[in-house]
């Protein structure tokens, strides 16, 4: 077993400074807010002329299912790499497509970290011992082959992960985010209307997703970065603010990742409480009221379906520019 | 939304009788038992020779570790597709050898229906809405393209899910499940050590995996088909025998998926608890301790690495008559 109390630096590109919160820390600091662009490409969803132009070069395959959502994403990167710390593309929109797609998800992750974003896996993987260890390496490992280590098409900044199977199935996962300087985000309240199914099931007086909670601060507390946060997150729905609030106060070092903001629902008011008092730890996702803002008001007045990058760019601006709003007026 | 009440028959090749709890039965039928082999390839534990017989043809590279896996697993699947009803490919082996190992997760899957295995991907996926639809339909969706749908490369008879996310994260695998003759096993109480430390607390006297047991029992309850079981199974850990046993009680209608067996350290005597008293019910998986048979006593002095083949085919038979026994004394 590796040490996970000590991160070991990546060949040649790694310095201890490198944590993975520092690195959000580093990119919030340089954007000027903590958006994050969810890439879940709907292949109903996308401009028609895409997918016809791709379905004329390659027939109606997964080929150009895949080719369609990666001209698509590499348009939304493109728009926003210059605005926003992170985008989050979700693995189910490409392994939809098979293969193909996952050629896909590797092309829009390392397209995005080429372009200085830092990437989130939304995979929400689950194994316990060398078989989540196999997904850390997958999603979490070095972009580039050796003759020892075989190469991570999918090596992304940080990977969802859930904790249903206990702390091995999120023990080595830390390990190997350690190992590369990497984050993870363990789902603790989802954003999901039916989430309290299971996650407000109460427990001793509490629900069940602030005992996870607790659980999750403990597990990360030896991977604090400089910047004070661990590089083990939780995801924490916005469409629960007072669930959030109370999680923000037991999980003081723990960053959030905040699905539900737009199409779900929750507004810029409901995710103040995910951040600390200092307007840090949180980073706040929305995916189709941003990538498809060009079919939905205002935006679709302005921005027609050719120009649907610029609808993003747009759009993400907008929630930028709402949340710095909402956190001001705290 | 689709009608999950009545399963939609796939173009040309299903009819109504073709429900996956059904097909589980007549394959337990028609082999004589309820193990499952599960192929979870792990790199430094398949013969060496076949590694550097890829290596030599593909370098030190993703494609050679892919090529190796598919390769083993074929040797594999020849050797005991006609002993066993089903195999269950875990994900993170393939994925962690990038687009390269999707593909041979693809070959696979194809490879073992065609051999007239029934395949469960241990994807262990969890999400809820499109998104979740997505995964269903990465998974269990139909295995050829056609204009409107796009083909699955990862097509199996059934797949792994969480159910953390409520029943938000269950419903859209379960349409996808009933239109394609498909099947789902939820993680209810998993088989390693930590799995306490979420599914036994304590709520309202009963551990939280009866409660979702139950749960899962009543989304399964309009999905059974004519051998009394549903298409929405569960995974059921055989390292805890009395809460199977239990589980077995509460979800009679429930199919199982039961891993611990052998590597993990459970007995043919404790999975007994995990079928009903018809003996039927439950699917016993083993992993490590059949396909790497080769490596282990008792096979290790009569097969060598070259009969690696051989050898998962004899340690699965011995599992099959071992369980077969303690069905016997019971």
């Amino acid at each position: 077993m590796l040490d996970t109390s000590t991160p070991m630096p990546e060949e040649g590109t790694m310095s201890a400074a490198e944590h993975f919160a520092d690195r959000v820390e580093a990119a919030i600091g340089r954007t000027g807010n903590a958006v994050v662009v969810g890439l879940d490409p709907r292949l109903e969803s996308i401009p028609a002329a895409i997918l016809t132009a791709c379905r004329a070069r390659y027939g109606a395959t997964p080929q150009a299912a895949a080719e369609a959502v990666w001209q698509f994403n590499r348009a939304i990167i493109d728009a926003i790499h210059d605005v926003v710390p992170a985008v989050k593309p979700q693995m189910a929109f490409y392994a939809r497509y098979g293969v193909a797609g996952m050629g896909a998800f590797a092309r829009t992750i390392d397209y995005a970290r080429q372009a200085g974003l830092l990437v989130i896996a939304d995979a929400k993987c689950n194994d316990i011992g060398s078989t989540a260890a196999a997904y850390a390496e997958a999603f979490l490992g070095r972009p580039t082959a050796s003759a020892q280590t075989p190469a991570s098409d999918f090596a992304a900044d940080a990977l969802t992960v859930n904790a249903y199977l206990g702390s091995e199935g999120i023990q080595p996962f830390v390990t190997c985010a350690q190992q590369h300087g990497k984050g993870l985000f363990v789902l603790v309240k989802t954003s999901n209307p039916s989430s309290g199914e299971l996650q407000d099931l109460p427990i001793s007086g509490r629900p069940l997703y602030e005992h996870l909670g607790t659980m999750v601060a403990a597990w990360g507390k030896d991977c604090r970065g400089a910047c004070g946060y661990s590089a083990l997150g939780a995801v924490v729905g916005a469409t629960y603010p007072e669930q959030a609030r109370r999680l923000r106060t037991l999980m003081p070092h723990t960053l959030f990742l905040v699905p539900g903001y737009g199409a779900q629902g929750a507004t810029a008011a409901d995710v103040v409480g995910c951040f600390d008092h200092q307007g840090r730890g949180a980073l706040i996702t929305a995916s189709r009221s941003v990538i498809f803002a060009y079919r939905l008001p205002p935006f679709v007045t302005q921005y027609g379906a050719r120009a649907y990058a610029a609808a993003a760019r747009a759009a993400t601006q907008r929630m930028i520019q709402e949340i710095q709003q909402a956190l001001e007026r705290q």
